[in-house]
């Protein structure tokens, strides 16, 4: 473990890498350190073969309040207003937000606190999302006059249309229980209990084969965005290539003979 | 307010727009008279900086019965058996729902009664939906050989495709409760309530910035029909044009100085 | 009804075509035979005046297990290590799965038991699930390093991205009440009412126009794939057509003159 960071890594033996939003004491906010440390982190988790699940948690009670207000207001200072400087620092958070869905491992957000705004926007870009009762999220964006955009586009891709906008035209907060019945989070659990739920989820994906994984969730997304025919055509020449490769070989064997499979990168 | 109009209009000082349909001893079908002023209505507010939200209501029992089936029979006298006047009617009816995602201004339904076919798709089409709990919804065409096919355009953009499904096969008439399971509305509660929590959370919306209101809404059906890595371009480039206004420079401006924004438009 | 098939086939007098997957001593698996008679079923019962709907049912515990791993492991046996095989089986798995989307007569799973793999996808194919509250669903193709790629597909139109990304990278069974909840069933019942359920929702969908249901199941799933602008032109001339169908006609008349229609194909 990396102390002093404002970004975490803390990987365990099965494979777990823990990445922690450090920066507690400002709401872990994205500021352009800490997209920089994320950027960096999911692409050397990506293609590190030690690497099988990623959990992505934070420090203190608010999980992230998204975008460095005081950073982004410096920013103004430019000759031309700041222009060019959020086009950067918006092409940073994109960037990372991508990442997250382009990273071969699985990523699961574990919230613990407070997620808005582009904070909302990481959780939602993950595959999984766990929350403690007490977690709360919102786009509230409006209330500055700035509409969520960037964080409307990994919202709108997890929960229904009239709830994506309740969030983002009345900027509430949404409490924990309301967000798994919008689909934003898979499961609330007791804060105590938090931890222990991630991380037996992820030992539980950990377990599994690195290359079925990689396989399956970039192939998820893929599909996801084209018609139906051109998906199963698609998703069906997947499958082909996973069943020649050695692990589906392997898991299948040992599915037959009721053992345990021993994946090639395990 | 117009009395005698088959839809009223009432602008509070809030900037809050009540648009009611007022045709209730017919079920406030969508004749083409209220096609037509619906139309208008949209369009007028939208260009009418006063217009800060607009709230769609309906006098009677019935929200709406959808097209009106009487006219639509009227209209078979015509030597094409009615061929272009139902192109008509519909064109103008898909139009209305067009115009209302199109509508810079938010739209928020509020329903008490019954809101059925293209009465359930104004439903659908508007961003937000408050209902009592004795509303009920349904897409009955299937009962008089006439798909909901026009309505199922918004329904299905809101609700999963086996609800929908559901909706549209039986033509079953569903309670609020599953409506807000389904995603079709976002609040159920007691009719003594609607109109007061409607209005509460069109004033939270009414407080905000016009110019951001407006900005975010457009971005947000556009975005939601592209490819992510297209929707994060244009999402990010909207961001920035929306911190280059002057209403967020005001607003992250007295958010960091712990007082309330001055919108331009308020 | 045909017995000793592995598919059953059974024709009411109302026009409901019982399918019932008839394999059960092997977990009903979507084995080449029983992949040709569903292709077959679904083919024959599309152009069959007499079938008006159709349920997909399954005897014994297991809905259906998804592929025959014992006959795709068979199928390495080739010099090309069976990937032509393989090519073949999912081009015949995902035929099905289009063919049921494709096939006019609304189709409804009765699941009462377990279905996973390309046998949660079988349900998540059909307009209509109803499920027995003893009925559990997963894709575990992850458990045996084959990522249930093809099923996604189908899982993915029904379930929000964190849902189906759940039950695809754990592999877990879910339980009826949360498949409801996800969207990927639409009614779960005591195991004892699940036929009756199934029955009767299907005799109310029987009793409709067949021209009705068929016009509107293809615009259904064609309007899905379309921005919102073209699925509003295609579905409003799919509207004026189905207006100048005899069956509207008639449908609107009795409606308007409070009797009951009389359909051309009833």
């Amino acid at each position: 473990m990396q102390t002093g960071n404002i970004l975490l890594r803390d990987l365990d033996p099965d494979g777990i890498l823990r990445l922690t939003l450090n920066d507690a004491a400002r709401r872990n906010p994205l500021s352009e350190a800490m997209l920089d440390a994320l950027a960096t982190a999911f692409d050397t988790a990506g293609s590190d073969t030690s690497v099988r699940v990623i959990v992505l948690a934070a420090n203190g009670p608010v999980f992230s309040a998204g975008h460095d207000l005081k950073e982004m207001t410096a920013g103004r200072a430019g000759p031309d207003r700041g222009r060019a400087y959020f086009s950067k620092v918006m092409a940073m958070c994109s960037g990372v937000m991508q990442a997250i869905v382009a990273c071969p491992k699985p990523v699961i957000a574990e919230v613990d606190g407070i997620a808005t705004a582009a904070g909302c926007q990481l959780v939602a870009s993950c595959d999984l999302a766990i929350a403690s009762d007490t977690a709360r999220f919102s786009t509230p964006g409006v209330h500055i006059g700035l509409f969520c955009s960037t964080p409307m586009v990994a919202l709108s891709r997890n929960v229904s249309n009239k709830h994506a906008m309740e969030m983002l035209l009345t900027g509430d907060m949404v409490p924990a229980a309301r967000a798994e019945a919008f689909g934003l989070v898979n499961r609330v659990v007791a804060p105590e209990a938090l931890r222990d739920t991630t991380m037996e989820i992820a030992a539980k994906i950990a377990s599994k084969s690195q290359l079925t994984l990689a396989t399956g969730k970039r192939a998820f997304y893929a599909q996801r965005e084209m018609p139906l025919a051109q998906a199963y055509d698609y998703a069906s020449q997947v499958m082909v290539d996973n069943m020649m490769a050695r692990d589906a070989e392997e898991g299948i064997g040992a599915f037959i003979e009721k053992r345990s499979p021993k994946w090639q990168d395990a």
